[in-house]
This record gives structure tokens, sequence and C-alpha cells, in this order.
């Protein structure tokens, strides 16, 4: 739970002129739980805080369509074997839904069931577009109410599901508006992973892509050798036995997620090595809609400065290769007709607002490593676009093809 | 500015299941500096921080139509004065357009204008409404920019532009969307109480009758001595001359608000004396819009508690009567026709689930105490409905008028 009862300072007062400072501190604490089964009726874990009362406990339940046609019976059958008194609201969601309309919709709904402020957390069930934005209903209602989140594809539970931020889609921008507001608990479930289609699973991957690429070569590694049988079996079985990788894949991502944001919780430092895929993507991502998932764009970005970095020497030309290859192993798209020098100009310049004034553009150094670079160019864009367009036709996909043969 | 960089805990992470926890401390550090006259070219608070670059400071404010037409003319000398690249964005603001949609005209007009994240504040000029709204729309774009505000009402500079919570109303509620948020520093400036028409100086002076009532006696007696001068010459004058009682009252409130508040920044503990007057005010004040400001929705929740506390034996009757008097010299009201149980009972609800399933209610103790109830009945409202219906008709004013003749 979000602690923020611990000792704060005081405010001082001048006796000079009439100047007050007021310091506080916040303390922050949040639970990520793997889990095998989120609805299994013996586990208690998606009820907590326990009712304090003795009474039947209230839920509001936010549950993404899909997800509720695929397993809603299940849930239900849950709450109602654990007698809560719950609301059950069901909502589509895609990237090009997660904007202020949507969550007005549910803070209706919420409303119209009520809960109490502090402890009756929400609880989200659905992918990452559903943990943003309900994410931001709690951290905005009654200027903030607990929430419980329950992430059920791969890029809620190796991102969305993992971090503090929350938001929605505004003006066409991306994330626009949100906040960072840590759910109380959230419990990882693989095993919804089982009906996720391909393409979610391979959206997913390109975030656990970014994760190896920046500081994880082990993660690579793990990806290069398993990611067709990945996809495949949409990461399931146990650890002991054909998850294994799968187990460990997910295992490394959501700590080396953790390791950058647990010292970077409300990005203090601008610099982050885990905004790499996102200097470029967000714009591509909008303009894309409904074209492009938010993974896919990651990966266009990752493409083009994957380029980039190996055009400054920091990854080499095998190396680069073998991104690429990955990249396509996966599934994902290592091109898109949006890349032209305009359209990323802008894209950068945006960027460079987000992040204070300077690029901060975090390119791969070798696989697993990062560094930060202030200095990128139009022309150095153009170039790097030029030479993905020649690597994604006639060189690399050639390569690839002549490997195979 | 708020600081966020301070040393942060480890993350845990289980070795027998796949349990992270994730502990951080967000440190927040913000300044309220009273001055004399914010606009004077020679001071340039308002334009911290100062430019890193040595460029020219670019800055978004964002001002209230009616203090734009009052004053705008000198705030946009002071901005060229200092060379400042700024967008004066103008709004419309009352109670009844503290809502979504005037949040994002500003979102929409502050794209257009666009800022680095972290080092151009916003600004915000005008009164407890726009401070509200501006607060949220600075904690939410990009997750976060900061701002600086110039309260130019009572209200503002006692209550809104004091405390952290920034907030819109929604779906018929006060506030029902908003977060926690410092300003990174906040002028108050009193000298634009001058062109405050009198009601908006009672409004403010009901916010400060709250602060006397739960904890300041002597604040209670400044008022109750000085209340129609200080509406009359609207706060003015110096500390050493004519506005020696404007200048104590002002300080006294501040000082006794940021005490209250910044141990509880986050309002963790939940039973809060300052929450006095806004247990049915929120209600009640939805309900009449735009008929009562702030200010007098939260003085009839007074009046009306204040006999409550009197029925108790909380409050003498001599006391109650004293109360009620100032609330009159103070041109505030003490009654309204929406005072009926069955519109209590359900803001009495409300609160209790913004209270978190008590009714953690601040009733007054004589003049400058409180104490908290959670034990209200219909009853008991009822029967405080027609009491203060008979002392603010026949009864008290009756008394009232017998003394003045």
């Amino acid at each position: 739970m979000t602690r923020d009862n611990a000792p704060t300072g005081l405010f001082t007062r001048s006796a000079q002129v009439d100047v007050w400072q007021v310091n506080a501190v916040k303390p922050v604490s949040y639970e990520i739980r793997m889990c095998e089964d989120a609805f299994d009726p013996a586990d208690e874990a998606l009820l907590e805080p326990a009712s304090v009362t003795g009474g039947d406990r209230r839920r509001f339940v936010v549950i993404d369509a899909h997800v509720e046609r695929l397993h809603g019976e299940r849930i239900r059958a849950y709450l109602d074997h654990h007698r809560v008194d719950y609301r059950m609201h069901v909502v589509e969601v895609d990237e090009t839904l997660k904007e202020l309309a949507t969550l007005e919709d549910i803070v209706r709904a919420l409303d119209a069931f009520s809960i109490d402020r502090r402890r009756e957390p929400l609880i989200a069930i659905g992918g990452g577009v559903l943990m943003d934005i309900v994410g931001l209903v709690a951290s905005l209602y009654r200027r903030g109410t607990p929430v419980v989140r329950v992430p059920t594809t791969l890029i809620g539970l190796v991102d969305a599901g993992v971090g503090v931020k929350t938001g929605v889609n505004f003006n066409g921008h991306k994330n626009r508006l949100g906040t960072y507001f840590p759910a109380s608990l959230t419990l990882l479930d693989r095993s919804f992973l089982a009906t996720v289609d391909r393409r979610h699973i391979s959206n997913g991957l390109a975030e656990v892509l970014k994760m190896a690429l920046i500081k994880d070569a082990r993660l690579f590694d793990l990806l290069e050798s398993h990611g067709p049988a990945l996809i495949e079996n949409r990461l399931q079985g146990s650890r002991w036995g054909t998850g294994r990788a799968a187990c460990e894949v997910v295992q490394r991502a959501i700590h080396g997620m953790l390791e950058e944001l647990q010292p970077n919780l409300w990005e203090t430092q601008l610099e982050r090595v885990v905004d790499y895929g996102h200097t470029f993507s967000p714009t591509i991502e909008m303009h894309a809609l409904p074209a492009l998932l938010h993974g896919e764009a990651v990966c266009v970005d990752m493409a083009l400065t994957t380029v980039m970095a190996a055009r400054r020497g920091m990854v080499s030309a095998a190396d680069r290769d073998r991104i690429l290859a990955v990249m396509d192993a996966l599934e994902l798209p290592t091109w898109n007709d949006l890349l032209e020098p305009g359209l990323l100009a802008r894209a950068l310049a945006d960027t460079v607002r987000h992040r204070d004034g300077r690029q901060r553009l975090p390119l791969p150094v070798g696989i697993g490593d990062a560094a930060f670079v202030n200095d990128v160019t139009p022309a150095e864009l153009a170039a790097a676009i030029d030479d993905l367009r020649t690597l994604g036709t006639a060189g690399r996909r050639g390569a690839v093809l002549e490997e195979a043969a």
C-alpha cells in the first residue's frame, strides 16, 4: 500500500519577511507479486486489504471487454465466492480510446457505485492501456484512491503493470496528461497470456527487447534463442519444464525495469535508459494510430536508433544485424513509412521539451549497454533512415535469406 | 521547488516467490512568500527559476479574465521588461466552469506554446478556482510541470494558494477529480485585494473564520473587532499603520493553515480540523451553483454545525450567538433554503465515503478548539436545522437588533 504517514519535516517561517518553507516527505511503497492464478478462490490477494469492519467488501472492477468475454465468468465466480459487493465495469479500450472521455465514463460509473476513499481499492483487469487509464482514474478520484492491478497482456506484465506511470493521450500527443501513481498491489499472472494473440505477445516482447538491448545481454541471448518459441507457446509452461525460458525472460524483464525505475520513480533524472525506443515512437505511434501497437512503434524507433548507433560506431554491423534479425524473429516491425526526416525532427523536438531542453537520447552500446547523446542532427536522422530502408529491404533481409538458404 | 531527488530505498525481492517490494521516498518542499508587489519590475521572484541557458525565459501564463482587465497591462509590461517569451492565456473562470473542459482548453493552448517540462514553470494568476484548475493542469501535463501561483483574491491568499490540493468538479460533485501537487512558489500579494469586491472579501473571510473557530481564539477576536473595517478597507494598509489588523489576520490564517497542512500534506490522517465547514458544504455548494461562493457555502455549513455543537453543549449559547453575529458582520450567509434533512443526509453520506467510512466530523469546542464526532443522526440534523432557522430569523437576529437598539 502507498504509505504517506511517516515523519515529516517542519515548516519554517522567516521572522524578517513573511516566508514559509514547507517541507514534507512522502514515503511510497508498492508490491508486485507473481502468481499462478489470480482468480483461484483460495487466493485472497486480489481482495487485499481485508475488510476492517467485518462486513462485506465492496469493489469497483474495471475490466477490458475482451478479457471479460474470456474470463468474466470465472472472475464473477471468484468475487461471489468471497461475498464481494462489486460492480464490474466493462470497457472497450485500445490506444485510440485512451482519452479523457473513457476516463470520464469510468468515473461516472464509479460515482454511481460509490466506494470508501482509502480502504476499497479499485481493481483493474486488462492490458497496458487499461492499466494506464484506470491508474489515472485512481490517482484523480477524490485526489487518490488505491488500485490493485491485474495485467492480462505481456506489455501489461512487463511494462505498464510494473511502473507507476498513468496517463491518457490528449490533443494528438501520447500520454500528454498523466500522473505518477503506484498501484498498491499488482498481481502478475502469466496464465492470461495463453489467450493473447501472437501480435500482442510480440507487442510485449518489444519492451522486453528494449530492456535486453540497454542493460541485459543475457536477456538478449534468451530472446535470440527462444523468440519464436516464446511467441508460439505464449510464454506458458512451468519454470521447471517447458516454460523455463519464458519464466526467465519475464523475470529478467521485470527485475531490470524495477532496477531502473526504483531510484528514479518520479523521473527526477531525465536521462533514463528505459526511455530507449521512446524518443521518436510517441509521435510515430500517434500518427500511425491505430495501425501500430505501442510496442511496435517502440520497435520501429529501436530499429532506427540501432542503425544510428551503428553509424556512430557504438554498435558493430554484426550486432546491428543480430538486433534487427531478432526484431524480425519476434514478428516486430523494423520499418514504417512514417520514417521521414521532417516528422522525426518534430518528434525529437517534442521529446526535447519532455526531457527539459536536451535530447538525452539513449543509444545502445553493443548489446546490453547504453549511452546518452545530445547532438543528433537532421542530417544524421536522414542518413539513418536511408540506412534502415536499405537494410530493411535489400541488404539485411537478403542476408537473412541467404543464411536461411 | 519540488524536489524528489533525495536518496531512495532499495527494492527487495523475495527469493522464494517472485515478489518485489518497491520502496521510495519523495521529499517535497515548497515556498509561500508574502510580497508587496509581485509585478514590481525590480522583483524577479515571479520568474524563478532563472534561465539556465542564458537565453530568454519562456513562460505560459494563465490569468483570470477579470484580473487581466484590471492588471493585464502591468503584467505584460513586467514580462516584457524581463524579456520573457510568454503566452498569456486568459480564462473566464468561476465555480460553474471549474471542470475538465476548462482544463482541456488550457492544455491545448499550452501545447500550442510548448514549454520545457521542468524548468519553465506555468504561472497562475487569479482566484481560488483558477489556482485549483491550473494546479491540476500542472500536475497532469507531461505528468507534472512546475507552477508558480499568484492568488489575487482573499480565498486564494489564505486557502487555495496555501495548500497543495488541485481539482475540478465532476459529475455534480465538488472537486471530484484532483491531485495533491504543491506549487513550487506562491507569491502572496495583498495589494490585489484593493480591487476585489466586498462579496469576494467576505468569501475569503469565511475560510479565515474557519481557522479562528477551530484553533485560534485570537483570530476570532480580531474578526469580531475589525470584521466590517477589514471588508471596508479590503485588508489594505501597512502593518505599522491602518493595516495592522489586516496583516495579523492574513498572517494568522496562513500560519494556522500551514500548521495543520504540513504534517498531513497528503491527508493520510482523515481527521482534519481544517475540514470544519466542509462536511455539508460541498453538496450545498454544488446544488446551489452558481448562487453560493465557496466560502459562503462553507459559512452555511459552519452556522449549522455551530448550532449542532451548541446543542451538544460543546459551544455555549453565548458563544454560538457571538459566532453567528460575526458571520453576519462578515456579510456571510448563515442560512440557505437547501438546508433540509434529506439533502444533508446525502451530503453526509458522500463525506463519509470521502473520510473512508466514518463521519470524522469536526465540531467547534468553545471558540478556538475542535473535536471530532462520528454519531450524527438524521434526527440531530433535523433538530439543528430547526434551531438554526429559528435563530436565523426571530431569535438571534432579534437579539442582535435588541442589542443594537
